[in-house]
C-alpha cells in the first residue's frame, strides 16, 4: 500500500509532487441520485433522503446506522430554503443522526469539495466508510432570486456589486476564447446539442428532450454571446456516494469503483485579477495533480462528466483537461467525438445542461453517472468497455476546479 | 506510530471503537487570531488575512506558499457580506492561491468541523500541512440581520417559521435545566461574570471590561430567563491553525501542540425531536469519541474552552464534558473552580461572552486560545502548568458538536 509506506519513509504524498501509480485512494461501493427537475412540495432535506436511499439499497451489505462514520454534503445556498447547517440535517434525514456531518461549501463544486473531504476522512483511518454527497432545492424561488443567490459565489466587491451575474462572467470568458480561437456561437451550440441529446437518454435528467442547432442558436441572448440554450438548468436534486478503503470494498460490494486520482486546486475569485480568460487555472492544477497521482494520460480517460454550468465552459474543460490542445475545443465538439458513440463521451448524463444543476449536488451527481458507467448500469447511455472516467467540478467561474479520476474494478 | 500500525493490521481506527492511547493525532506548529470587536472597513477576507499573518509570523520556518497544500475556513452565513465561496477568497487573501481550500459550515461550529476536516486531511497523507481557520463579518448588520441569519443554523420549517430565534431556544434549555435541578438565574450570571473578568486580561477580546453580578442581573431580559448579559457578542473576527503530521512538527516549531483526541457528532436540528433539553446528546457523543482517543478523564483536562453562547451553554457544557454530574454544574460555576486560579479554568480567553463570537471563526479562536495557554504565551491569563487543554464547539443549539484535546509537547 503506496500510502502506508510513504508514512513508513516519511517521504509524504504531497499534491503534485508524487504519483500513486494509478493505486487507489479510496473505493466507491454505492452512489444514488434524486431525479433531477422541479420537486414541488418537498424540502432539500426529504430529496437528499432519496438519493440516500438509493444508495443503500444499492449496497444490501452496509448498514447505514453503525457502518457510515462520516458525512460530508455540498450546499451552495441557505438562503433558498433559509436553511443552513445541512450537514446534521442531512444526516438526521438519512437516518444518520449521531455521525460526524459537515457541510461544504465551494459554488457549485460544493459536492465535489465533499468529495474531496470525504477521501481525507476515509484515507486518514479515522473512518471506514464515508458517506459524501450534496442537494439544491431551487425552483421554489423566482428567476432573479435564484441570479442573487448564485452571484453570492463571484466577488462582491469588484463583480457583483457593479451588477454582474454569472452568465456575464461565462460571456466574458467565451467572447475572449472567440477573439483569441475564433471560436464560434454555433461551436457552443453544438455542446447544448449533444448534452440534450445524452440527457434524452437519461430518465433521471430534468430535460429528456433533443434539441436541433436551429432551437439552440434562436433562442433568446442572456448575455451575449450566450443565448439561452447555453446556460444550464436551475433544479432541485440531491447525490450521495458511499466511499471506504480499498482493502474493505469487497466485503460491501461485488463491483466497487476505486478513486484513483484527486485533484482540488483555488484560484481567484475576481475574473479581473486572472492571467487568462481563455482557460481556468484552478481546472489545469485539479487535473494535473489527480492525473499524476492516478499515473494516467488525458488520452486513456474513456468518457468525462464536466462542468458546463454554460456550453463555453464545456470547451474550456477540454482544453484544460487535455482532451484537445487549447483553441481546439471547436473542432472537437464538431467531430462528435465527445458524443455517444465518439473516441471520448463527455457528459453522457446530460451534464448540468440538460440533467440539470442543482448546485450543491452537482460534483457528486457527476460522480454517480461515472459510478453507473463504470459498473454497466448506464442502460442507453452506456459506453461500451469504460474503465476510466473522469468528473470536473468547478465553483462560481473558477476560483475552485475539483477532478476525480476512476477506475472500474479489473 | 499507532496510525500506522492499525492500516499494517487492517483493523482501522473508527470513531469511539478504538483508543489511541494518547499518541498525537496531528500537531499545531502556529495559530494566528485578528482583535476581535467591531472591525469597520474592513471584509471578511481582510480580517482573515490578519490571522493569517500572525501565524505565519509564528512559525518563521514554515514557507506558507509551498508548504501548505490545503485549506479548510468555516463561516457560518454568506448573507453578511453576501460573499460565500470563502475557501478560495480565504486562501487568495493569505497568499495561498491555488491550494484545495473548502469552506465548511456546520452553524456556529464551523471552524471546530474546518479543524476536524483539517485533521484528517493532515492524517490522510496527501496534505503535509494543513491551514484550518474560521471568519466572521457581522456588525455592520442590524441585530433584526444578524438575528436572521443566524436563525438560518436552526430549523426553518418547525422552529424559525414560527418566529423562534436562538436566545429563545436557549431559554427552553435554560427553564429546563432550572425546572429539573433548581438551576438559578444567579447561577447563569456568574457564567458571565467570570467570563468577563477572564475577557478583561484578554487584550484580543471584544469587551475587556469586568462586570458584576449586580449588572448582569440588572440587565434586561432578552428570552426570560436569559438577560442581555447572558447573551454573546455580535462580533467581527478572524482565527486559524496550522497542522502537520506529528513527525513533521519538530521540522516547523519548537513548542508545538499536539492534537490526541477528536469527536464530532450530529443530532436532530430541532429542539422538540430531542429526548432531553437539559443536555446536547452531540456534545456527549463527542466528547466520549475525544477522550476516549486520548486516554483521559475529564479530571486530566487542565483548562477548557466551552462553547458559552449562552450563559446557559456553559453550564451544560460543563455537564456533557463530564466536569461536573448532571445538575450539578450551579454549584461548580459557584465554587470558582472554572474560574482562573481554579482547578480547570474554563474560558481564560472570555469566552463567546466576553471575548466576542463571530461565528464561523469561534471553534479555532479556542484552538488559538489553548495554544497560547500550552505554549506559556498566555501572559496575564496563563495558566500554570497547563498540559492538557481541551476546546468545545457547538453548532446552533447542538445539532453539531465538536470536540477537541490537546497536550503540550513533553
Amino acid at each position: 500500500m503506496v500510502f502506508m509506506l510513504a508514512l513508513q519513509h516519511n517521504i509524504g504524498i504531497s499534491e503534485g509532487t508524487r504519483s500513486l501509480n494509478g493505486k487507489p485512494l479510496v473505493s466507491i461501493i454505492a452512489a444514488g441520485m434524486s431525479k433531477f427537475g422541479k420537486q414541488d412540495g418537498l424540502l432539500a432535506r426529504e430529496i437528499f433522503a432519496l438519493a440516500a436511499e438509493e444508495a443503500f439499497c444499492r449496497c444490501p451489505k452496509l448498514n447505514p446506522k453503525t457502518d457510515i462514520k462520516a458525512m460530508f454534503i455540498g450546499q451552495m445556498g441557505e438562503a433558498y430554503e433559509h436553511q443552513g447547517h445541512m450537514g446534521a440535517v442531512a444526516a438526521d434525514w438519512a437516518g444518520l443522526a449521531g455521525i460526524p456531518a459537515t457541510r461544504t461549501e465551494s459554488a457549485c463544486a460544493s459536492s465535489g469539495a465533499a468529495l474531496r473531504a470525504g477521501i481525507y476522512a476515509t484515507m486518514s483511518g479515522l473512518a471506514d466508510v464515508v458517506m459524501v454527497g450534496g442537494v439544491e432545492k431551487m425552483t421554489h424561488r423566482t428567476t432573479s432570486e435564484v441570479t442573487e443567490y448564485l452571484a453570492m459565489a463571484s466577488d462582491y466587491p469588484f463583480e457583483q456589486f457593479h451588477g454582474i451575474t454569472f452568465p456575464g462572467l461565462f460571456a466574458m470568458m467565451a467572447t475572449a476564447h472567440m477573439h483569441a480561437y475564433g471560436t464560434t456561437e454555433e461551436q457552443m451550440a453544438l455542446v447544448a446539442v449533444k448534452n440534450h441529446y445524452h440527457g434524452s437518454l437519461n430518465p433521471k435528467a430534468h430535460m429528456q428532450k433533443e434539441i436541433t442547432l436551429q432551437t439552440a442558436m434562436g433562442s433568446k441572448y442572456v448575455a451575449w454571446p450566450l443565448k439561452l440554450y447555453d446556460c444550464s438548468l436551475i433544479t432541485d436534486g440531491a447525490s450521495c456516494i458511499i466511499l471506504t478503503r480499498p482493502e474493505l470494498a469487497a466485503k460491501y460490494s461485488d463491483m466497487p469503483v476505486h478513486i484513483i486520482g484527486s485533484g482540488q486546486a483555488s484560484d481567484t475569485i475576481g475574473l479581473y485579477e486572472r492571467k487568462s480568460l481563455t482557460s481556468l487555472n484552478a481546472t489545469k492544477l485539479a487535473a494535473k495533480t489527480a492525473y499524476e497521482m492516478a499515473n494516467i494520460k488525458p488520452t486513456a480517460v474513456d468518457l468525462a462528466e464536466v462542468h458546463d454550468c454554460f456550453t463555453v465552459a464545456e470547451l474550456l474543460a477540454y482544453e484544460d483537461l487535455g482532451f484537445c490542445k487549447a483553441g481546439e475545443s471547436g473542432k472537437l465538439i464538431e467531430s462528435c467525438e465527445t458524443r455517444l458513440g465518439g473516441c471520448k463521451p463527455v457528459n453522457t448524463s446530460g451534464g448540468l445542461k440538460a440533467k440539470g444543476h442543482p448546485v450543491g449536488a452537482t460534483g457528486t451527481a457527476q460522480t454517480y453517472e461515472v459510478y453507473m458507467q463504470l459498473t454497466g448500469q448506464a442502460d442507453r447511455r452506456q459506453v461500451k468497455d469504460a474503465e476510466i472516467g473522469l468528473t470536473h467540478n468547478v465553483g462560481g467561474s473558477g476560483a475552485t476546479a475539483v477532478v476525480h479520476i476512476y477506475r472500474s474494478e479489473q
